[in-house]
């Protein structure tokens, strides 16, 4: 019989949906599972109306004071998806309440709080997590294992692109495209994801970034009339009024890895035409892999150790139960997996790892997050300096 | 607020899973029903241990009676996941006691069976559905849009192929390749598919098969040691005792329309390579649409009116809430979807018509999947006299 | 030194300027040649003026008497290029005079002369050959190697498809849509090739026509102002003059293999969309292979005994000197073959035979072109009697 | 009548055969052309026996005095095909003598170089050409076209990658691998390409190179045993003495463009699995482009301005003779172009300039490769520098 786990959500936005769809649906799916997550607590703004939130995705109970879930004795798990800039507060009270924790990525707002989650993290040493979702997309987390198992040899090249559209002069003001609520722009939002992703693929470590460029395109935008800071594709109508933008609407830098490889990171939401790219492409000396999220089921591999007469790119549909990561907890092969699953794979393993157990494929700890973090950091240092800048130089 | 629908699902395997996966999550995500359902009793062989399956999947009720289940004055939805053999039975008790009621695709065993249920459903006249669930994937309810908006003009070509690889020499001899329990092979668990998704995108009917080929290409397969009737990739391992074959491995047949088109459909378990591939291409006067389900999430678009500089294939990625069917019920714009979506788009289509409301796009009832049923039989009778059957010819 | 053959070119059209520009680049790029062609007389019509396509292609005289060309002593091998119901008269020309003859696909206008030809070419015993060009494409002959060398085992579907889209409405009474000047529409022009493509590729032969639709969609066309019986893509401006179509515009049709495969092949000139697609699907126990001649320089091979992790579709671009046939003649490693260099490797292994060494792959003679044109009639036989036909059926 | 040109050409290794094959065929196909090339003179070295180079190819003359061949007054037009340290002293040559003359790309193998040739083309007037083939593939030049046309509006991104493989550590120390013979890497051979192609389709130009790597992975090489400098694929069986390696592997740099748009290079001979990835793509606020050798015949195109249903990545096979740069020249519609095709295309736009007339896409000038080598010295000097270095600054 599975122990319980009862979890606490701490926000309630588009990743509240996520996550809440994560706990309702894992233990149907994995049934072997050493815990299952009980939906205890999901706490809101007052404005937000918790309550509705709560009763649509199955939590419990409603709330709106988040020290008091928290510091709740019935409380096991403490899971923060409030934006960014409110990571720090409840994850650092959950840490002092020796309750295990995690937050959606990026890790924190900034840079000084991410360092400060990961200290607190290594004193208190309670297990921490950070939501990189795409880790567990089944061809992702194959990825890392084919390179765990030497597939590629030495790597030479790794570049990383997380490109999105959405980003057009007639979109307004939301608070993505404004530096208090969103602490970057496409950088924080996109590149956090590939630079994680390219981390846990290869195994490998930045150790400079050796030139960028940030880019704000659109300079001003249309106000929406309402508060409204809306979704993804808001089409909020605008006012006539103009506000400015004061984050990056696009960010490309350039890397050195501690094993000699160099790459290159692009985020944009300026990207015409790709929805929602965000994939890598890695070439070693014994093969390749590529991938792209608009393609999720898929992993092309290129094992350059093979018969020239019949070498070329593998297109792996990676949704075999018996070969591939996560999927024997699903339907039956190529029965496509989508977007959420990642999300549930990760309750999944995260109660794997809070019952003692080991995940399917690595999660980010909040140290781990803080990494990515540095590298980030590390990009608007150059993009500012017009200059290579090491990561010794970041802390 | 909504009213609710008491639901009774009678069976439990695969298509039990995919349906109780439907009914907990949609009204997570269709917040707009104006009926809601609810998971009052699941029904099992005593052997299969209803009362598990029922607690996994939230079921209040577990039962091993199905025509006590049916008779509950609380049902008010029967949904049949039964073997296709055992779909009448429990369908025809469901519209006797003036309840809608809903089976799985095909609609039925043989075509008799079929013929009886659309008999009944006339008769009754309480509303039927069969569960083809390709029909709510985004991307084909699109070509069904798109073909009714006139995108295609006149159509010349309907090519539609379900492929699938897992039938080699070493898979034993499951249920899926004995007629008794299966019916057919390929034919009905794969054509069924898409004969059904080429009338529904079309509106066009089919006027005659005018020629066809079945074919068992392994005509012995390896008993399993226990009595496993397995899943689709069953990998049990065989006894020495082999076991005769008495369903076709693949059926091919050619088809004239009512429209003048000219089409052919082809299911293969033996199409090495193809994992998945339940697709069709349309050709017509103005344009052309091509899906695969492999790439679920794509429908290609030729636009044979725009400037010839620039026409191609249209590669839309179906994911567009403002723009696309069902869309806007799940997550932001090209977050990719999956399998399972498609039934839960179906539950909310059906909870729709429940109350009286329009679908998205149409829900075949019992007299549709008849149709469906009919051509499959003609393709049977073209194959076996080796000519031309005309569709009236079939009752 | 290599050894020289005067040649001798019968017709001037747009394969007149293939087969031109193959003799004319051949010894170029194949230096090591056993024997060269020389391009020593182009025959035209008077009124085709073939003064100027001798000047423009090379070749060192002109002629308006055909016959006289291949009675001239000095010619060496004649190469029959005009429209297929001309074909017969000097090929029997040649070969009563002993001289090895080629003739562009088909090998005729009907199946009896078909049948003269091969029986002709079997009692003089020259060489003879039939242009089906599509088999020295890279990529083509590599399948052809791959299937020989067993990667696909045994065989169970063979899939052709020849699809273009230029016979809409608006396409006027071209040659190609009149059955005295062109035999058949679609059915000959396009089945053809993947007759002899799917026969060249498995080395199987076809035993059975199972069923065949033919189908003339557009009944009428404009009948062009001038007597252009003009080109592909012709744009000839129509009068309000319609005339009689009396061939196919599409023609599909089902098959049995000897080896127990079975198999579609599918033509047409309506298929919106696509442009020039002339491909196969092949699968079998061990593997599968694609092609599709919109990507020529493509093959994609699934093989089936690879490590199911990464098994998927094999993307080769067989553009590789040191491993894919013909290539190493061109130029560096992927620099991407197009339509011609079929032609040009076809030119070198005739001369290869000439000189009595052996091709790089089979080549197609007349008795071996005459087994691809009973396939076609059986196709047509199948289709008027709406019935399967017995290849031995056929004489 | 048209007139005729005296082609010289000066050097006869890989490029000189595709420039030879261009003049062999050019007039074969542009029937129209007001000026045809006659193949007067090749030259090769004494030891490179070029009298069975000019044989082989049909060149009048063979030569192997450089100087006295550009001062034979029957030439008139001076084609240089050399190593790239060689192309200044016979292009300074022919322009001290009045005659247009054209090279291989790059323009030269120093900025000193390249400067003093662009000097001296303004100061003698005479008409200059560099070979960058690429700009002729019908897909790119259609490229340049709908930019012009105003298709994509203002230009977000350009991201441009030429990638092989052929460099691993099993390949020998070619010339290609030596400073002295190829002036650097895979800068000078391949970014070349992708500076000039993202120059020509977006017509803009960089006005910073914002951050840059040059990596040499592989430090040593083996030694051929012969002093063989061969092809690109050269397999020769090194010794076991090894050479340094002193030029670059891969280089990528970001840059920004004078509308503002950013921007990014790379290439590579490390890239597992790219056989011959030359490629672009653009982002517009009104559309996208994007293009890959290894896919040449196809163009693909986001219509942003299009109706969002169907708004997709649109797959133009650019092959059609009406609408489509070059095509009609060559075979009917969508029967597939090759590499040598863009040299054809190139000699006919060059015998156009010479007649006075217009080229169909614009050729590049001596000045204009000149800005192409300013841009690849900048990002050596970005590399080294470790920052930013504006254009200005480069001379």
């Amino acid at each position: 019989m599975a122990k319980t786990c009862n979890v606490a959500l701490i926000g309630q936005g588009f990743m509240g949906r996520t996550h809440s769809n994560a706990y309702l649906n894992v233990a149907k799916f994995f049934t072997d599972l050493p815990m299952v997550p009980v939906m205890h607590t999901s706490y809101g703004l007052e404005s937000e109306n918790p309550k509705i939130f709560a009763e649509r995705w199955g939590w419990k109970n409603a709330a709106s004071d988040w020290k008091a879930v928290i510091r709740n004795e019935d409380i096991q798990f403490v899971d923060i998806v409030t934006p960014n800039d409110m990571h720090m507060p409840p994850a650092i009270e959950a840490m002092q309440a020796g309750k295990p924790v995690a937050t959606e990525k990026p890790i924190a707002g900034t840079l000084a709080d991410a360092r400060a989650m990961a200290e607190m993290a290594k004193k208190s040493g309670v297990k921490t997590f950070v939501w990189y979702n795409y880790r567990r997309v089944p061809a992702v987390a194959l990825a890392h294992q084919l390179v765990k198992a030497g597939k590629l040899g030495r790597i030479f090249h790794i570049r990383c692109q997380y490109l999105q559209e959405w980003g057009g002069p007639a979109t307004p003001l939301l608070w993505r495209f404004q530096k208090k609520y969103a602490g970057s722009g496409a950088h924080g939002d996109l590149n956090a994801h590939i630079v994680d992703m390219a981390r846990f693929v290869t195994g490998d470590e930045i150790v400079e970034v050796s030139g960028a460029i940030a880019e704000t395109f659109i300079k001003e935008r249309v106000i929406p009339t309402q508060g409204s800071t809306g979704g993804i594709t808001a089409g909020a109508k605008g006012s006539a009024q103009m506000g400015k933008v004061d984050v990056d609407d696009a960010v490309i830098f350039l890397t050195r890895f501690k094993s000699g490889a160099i790459g290159s990171f692009e985020a944009s939401r300026l990207a015409t035409g790709y929805l929602n790219r965000n994939g890598f492409e890695i070439h070693g000396e014994k093969g390749a892999l590529r991938f792209n999220f608009e393609d999720m089921n898929y992993l092309d591999y290129w094992d350059a150790t093979a018969d020239r007469k019949v070498q070329g790119w593998n297109r792996i549909m990676a949704t075999s139960g018996e070969n591939h990561p996560y999927v024997k907890y699903w339907w039956p092969d190529a029965h496509i997996l989508g977007y959420e699953h990642g999300f549930v794979n990760e309750a999944a393993d995260i109660m794997r790892v809070l019952a003692g157990e080991q995940p399917e494929v690595p999660l980010p700890d909040f140290q781990d997050a803080y990494e990515t973090q540095r590298v980030l950091e590390a990009a608007l240092l150059a993009a500012e300096n017009r200059a290579a800048v090491k990561m010794s130089e970041v802390k």
